[in-house]
């Protein structure tokens, strides 16, 4: 479904840096397919664009991203689009709502811009799923570029075609599948993570590793430290790798009818956790961090892995700089409330809860468990 | 793409009343096909509903539709869903919103709703299309299925997938091209339409002959009487053509790449006057047949058809009970509001209006016309 070549857009970017080659990463669907690329300035390199078109553009960030990037991507679009606009949201999960959704279909509206208006996401994951709403439902869909400036948007929100906001009642429950036309992941916006950030992107990085590929776990463990440290050579290799698994898994299963589940490892229990201390108080990365050991820890209380796997694999997210102990959400009935809550994820079916679990390192199943197994396995997880 | 088949889904309603067999129109997409079905009572017909699955659903009708109809489709659904909910929006054009679309997500969050929740459109084209979209976007989508209460929802908005809701700033700018699991066009509920609502839903019938049969042009000009007085073998033979055509049109071109904008004839010109006159003081069917007229009339002035036939066409619109003279929407500059108008439609490219024009009777293009020519078409149709 995927294939992997080497290209090199253009000999080195308008700043004067001199260019790695970028990789190119093809994801194929049935009525179309399109190009990661991965490299280091492609933000800045005009070359990054070729073949887009449309009369006007808008370029969609934040208020922290846009004062960072914005103006390299204006420079590198050049002539491109005869009218360039922008709209800067508020940035934060908890603007990840209609009203500020509706400030990118006032500013298309407002300005003119027809079926063929390009819309640029330039942030995390965040400004993607919203910008790619607004691009899946602005005259019943638009073109749209995905320039994803976090590690977790680089690996895993910005490829795949999921797009979405949040309702009062949940999060990602308003969204479309919607397939951007390209997505450039430039490896130089990452050295300007926070720490924070940067482990949090980690963890869906880690997770490629238990669901699809034992090599890259195991390189991982052996990478953990360098990536850590922004080493150059490390990160595109975990870029490259995340994203080429994310683009065979979604290639195969647009629409999560199947396989595509088994990329939301640690999701199960991470959505209970954001849910049950506050969405913003982990972020998402760190929650999924925490999952991914509950998930594997339930794994291995159904015989499907052993014990040493699970404390190696909690040992890797903890010195990704991830947590590993989960949380208390309620002192008088903790499982309860994390169950309550699982049952509200999207996986769910007539509330009966579907993990994510591992069968044996590499290949992940979509199944229930016995309720009081979870309950032991939430209990075991929230003690250091 | 399409075919015809008739069938019998049960010998009789469970009215009691004697069905006539329903006639089953499949549409073939690259993902998946469905059916239209078309017949009497079908929608208090339990087998109307076969195969449908789904631990919970959600009826969705308005105030007007709900009293009339929404005991009949409980009835009929029996015990086929666990659980089964309804929301009932407020009725008419102007709640066409996000506001009125959030309640639909509201009552399928607040019920616990999930991935194979099954929502039943019961109404007109608005409750067709904010339903529609609400399946398209609640989780990324969710079976539905159309009940259409009026013709011009059975003859157009209810086929092909187009949903939507309206902007402040424009008519359905926000929506998603998202297919049903099955369409039931019940002809019996057409006879408690008013006159002035099958006469806006004629319009849609009458839009298919000249861009696509003029075989079924004829038939319309000889039985045009008949549809008025609710005939029911001319209501069946329009209804099931019109869907017919459609299928056919939308079977090849799904997301308005090219064949299906000829759907839109009459409706450039129309969307100005709705937007004009204010939405909601011209039905859209009123918009659209005058909008024909002045199509019409742009494609006689560019020499693509005769006089007599613009004639001959303008006086089947005005028999099927719909305005045939353009109203003033500007005094002063009266084109010049028109032509800004329509530079908002969905169609325009860079602001270039893009007509729907008949090259032949039975063939439409979708082309650009001189300013100049499109200004004389204007103050023509806008008088007597």
């Amino acid at each position: 479904m995927t294939s992997l070549s080497h290209s090199v857009p253009s000999a080195a970017a308008p700043s004067g840096s001199v260019s790695s080659p970028a990789k190119r990463i093809q994801i194929d669907f049935a009525e179309r397919s399109y190009d990661i690329l991965i490299g280091e300035s492609l933000l800045s390199d005009p070359a990054s664009y070729e073949g887009l078109k449309g009369h006007s553009a808008l370029m969609v960030s934040n208020t922290t991203v846009s004062p960072l990037y914005a103006a390299r991507l204006k420079t590198a679009l050049g002539t491109r689009h005869a009218q360039l606009f922008e709209v800067v949201l508020p940035d934060g999960e908890a603007f990840k709502t209609w009203e500020t959704l509706n400030l990118i279909f006032d500013a298309l509206l407002a300005n003119g811009c027809d079926r063929k208006t390009v819309i640029y996401a330039l942030g995390g994951g965040v400004v993607g799923d919203m910008a790619g709403f607004a691009a899946a439902s602005y005259m019943r869909g638009v073109p749209f570029v995905q320039l994803p400036t976090t590690l977790l948007a680089q690996v895993d929100s910005s490829v795949g075609g999921k797009t979405a906001i949040n309702h009062p009642l949940g999060k990602n429950m308003i969204g479309a599948f919607y397939q951007p036309q390209r997505v450039l992941c430039d490896l130089s916006l990452l050295k300007s993570l926070p720490a924070r950030e940067l482990s949090a992107g980690l963890a869906e990085v880690i997770k490629y590793g238990p669901i699809f590929d034992t090599a890259f776990l195991a390189w991982l463990n052996h990478h953990i430290d360098d990536l850590r440290v922004f080493e150059p050579a490390a990160l595109s290799h975990a870029v490259q790798r995340s994203c080429e698994i994310k683009a065979e898994v979604v290639g195969q299963d647009e629409r999560e009818a199947g396989l595509r589940a088994i990329l939301n490892f640690g999701h199960t229990f991470g959505h209970a956790i954001e849910a049950g201390l506050g969405f913003g108080e982990w972020l998402h990365g760190e929650a999924v961090g925490c999952g991914m050991v509950m998930a594997a820890t339930l794994s291995q209380r159904l015989g499907f892995v052993s014990a040493q796997w699970v404390a190696d694999l909690r040992a890797l997210i903890q010195r990704a700089g991830l947590p590993v102990i989960a949380p208390i959400l309620d002192p008088h009935d903790n499982a309860g409330r994390y169950l309550a809550l699982m049952r509200h994820d999207k996986k769910s079916e007539a509330g009966d809860i579907k993990f994510v679990l591992i069968q044996k390192p590499g290949t992940a199943v979509v199944q229930s468990a016995p309720e009081a197994l979870v309950r032991e396995v939430i209990d075991a997880c929230c003690q250091a």
